[in-house]
């Protein structure tokens, strides 16, 4: 046992995302992996492996009662998992309530650059006259604008009005129907489909004689793992529920 | 007098794009700047110098006139003032059948970089599934999309239909009212009005694994200068009517 | 047998390229999969079933008794197989003059979009004062700059002078060693390398007030495929030898 | 009188760049332009006129006589003026030290974009694997790279090495010199001279799968002004010195 690395066991260890989980657990110098637990595993592997922090890439099925497991066993988690509502996010507290040393982080989004992106574009909103919002996608997605630049653009708006800035200015007078994109919150949203894309957004912001675009690109879903092994080396020092990987980030 | 020089005249020499041009020209190693003519002067002092092209920057209530008395006296002409109809281009062309030794060249935009991203999006565009057309302005514009955008996609729309390509992909189900764009022959194109910017385009091409992109950025209004000088000195071998910068360029 | 459609042949058919060659042919509403040979099956299959036009993106050590199997059958073929000098090129084309109504396309790269954006440099070069490329590729390539810059920047210098346009203007008096990129016969090329990217060139044209940017974007491998039906669907009516996807364009 | 108003006088007023910023004051509704000084003015006319802000954009010959003036009168003062080392921030310090509800802001660069995006950019690098930065200016640049992509480079570098990061990844083998651009503290900057461009930089972070670039655009000069009005506003609330306007941003 190796007392500098710390112990990592992950869930849906067998799934295409663990998997990838995996490889960059034993990839990373500083971390080892001690249990891999799919469906058909106990969860009793990870307290006879030593299991420090879980990562758990389930579903929403059974994401509770790996938390009730772990946590009980005093094992932090790092969780992507989907479906935490209110009420879910509730149940987690309680369970951490018992155990106040341990740390769960609960995100929906581990890509660092998006996170960042979001970040960078709702604290620069406040200094620019104008600010739109440009997302481009495969020609797949079912929903236009995407979820993430629909955010993007309401924490934009919050953080103008919150600052006093009003709209941005924009004289259009003629319009084609559509062509100055969705509106939201006062935030212009454009959404373009593409074949040989996968998922971009670009936040641009503009005042007097210069520009700031804030440009995030994903091409595929392995831009997760970064984010994941932030969360493992930090949640061990963060008791409590932590949502997003936001609050590890220190900006 | 230099013999290998072309001898250039200027008709309204004075005004901002005439002072812009006379600069440009006499800021040319193969050009003499000759005669400059503004409201005031007589057309007569570009025959005393010897004019062989002059370049018309003018006022549609006069540039008829100027064009009559040019082409009358032998003098090639590249026209940049805006306000031809069939029935004034039918003019010049009976002009012109009286001279035919003479070149006009008559175009909307001289911004090379525009025509040419225009020829490449028109070229390219029925090689790949997707295409789509972001324009980019300052917000004091009043139309949107712009005239150059609109006219981009149906070029591009039109080699498409000709080369029997279909509508570029697109599996939205769920709309923010004009998230997609406005929806030009077929095209989509997204308008963004932006403090800081002046006038830009680009042309998204998408296929499997890849994407080609042709931006143009025009950031102040002399990016015509090049293209008049083209014109002034490739309208010397091309008599007869010209329109638009696009036959002068070699592609 | 569909009269319509053309009828595919997919040499090295279970090889990863292979098998993404098969289903884009499957995909195609025009052509049909008619044959699939690897290393263990005969060729003979090829004629039984009535083949058209052959893909082949196999290894150097085969691809010629493949190449000279298909012609001596009447085959048209596609290759995207590498190793082909003057030696082996010359071969084909004996074989061809034998056979001269088959078409035989052999091309280094079926990626269109790298292979417009060459072309629509190459055309643009001589109308812009300044011409410079940036490739972007993954940290794990071993040269810099790429090849396609390389031969890019060869491309570009070589229409420059053709058109009698001199070097890109640069007042660069104090320079950090490197800062200003490599130069390839004049013009400029600046190579990143960054985890998170691929295969990435942009080539900037620049002249008064106006720039234009042609970039290019590859994600995945499977780049080639359009390329590799364009081919199929083209080479019936182009007997001889092709190089290139190039004169498959119209531009 | 309007008590709402901030109270500003200009220095340097019939300079170019003191024209638009009192044109800038003038328009903004919140501020009130008082008294216009230039050299051949008294510095009396700013005490007379009331006035609570003062903006000198003046020379390095004057500024020190200036700054004590406004000091001793109890006029906070927001400088762009050159030429500050040490002793003279040390000269404004003791000044101030006499004067304790003063504010002096002196700021080399008041570009809100390009403050920002060195501000994120320091705060992002230590989340990637990967970092470079490539800075675009027109050709009559003498120095390559820019002074605002060195430091930008050495911010990064620092940020990195606080954080225990490496350097980014390359496994480049075979450079054509220059290639890889050059390298300011282990961070590879690439400059690029294009006619058409004014002032552009983009900083690239990537990782497993995902980028972020951060991308300042700079047009005209004009883009001093947001930020010279931003410190107007906020220097009545900062007694003493400060030093750039990173502090008056709220991240």
């Amino acid at each position: 046992m190796d007392a500098a690395k710390v112990r990592v066991g992950v869930l849906g260890a067998k799934g295409k995302v663990g998997q990838a989980i995996c490889a960059a657990v034993e990839a990373a110098a500083d971390l080892e992996l001690v249990a891999t637990v799919d469906k058909d595993d106990s969860l009793e592997t990870l307290v006879t492996a030593g299991t420090q922090v879980v990562v758990d890439f389930t579903h929403p099925d059974v994401v509770m009662d790996n938390l009730k497991f772990v946590v009980e066993n005093g094992i932090h988690a790092v969780v992507g998992t989907t479906g935490f509502d209110d009420a879910r996010l509730d149940t987690v507290r309680s369970w951490l309530a018992e155990r106040p040393e341990v740390g769960v982080l609960i995100a929906p989004n581990f890509a660092i650059g998006a996170v960042l992106s979001m970040k960078f574009a709702q604290a620069a909103a406040r200094y620019f006259d104008s600010v739109e919002v440009i997302e481009l996608h495969h020609p797949n997605k079912a929903d236009a604008p995407s979820g993430t630049a629909y955010r993007t653009a309401q924490l934009i708006a919050k953080a103008r009005a919150e600052a006093g800035v009003g709209r941005s200015p924009d004289a259009t007078s003629t319009e084609l129907e559509g062509a100055r994109g969705a509106d939201v919150d006062g935030v212009r949203v454009h959404s373009v489909r593409l074949a040989g894309l996968v998922a971009h957004q670009e936040v641009l912001l503009g005042t007097q004689g210069e520009t700031l675009t804030i440009r995030h690109d994903s091409i595929d879903r392995s831009s997760f793992a970064p984010g994941v092994l932030l969360g493992v080396r930090e949640i061990g020092s963060r008791p409590g529920l932590t949502i997003g990987i936001d609050p590890l980030l220190d900006l």
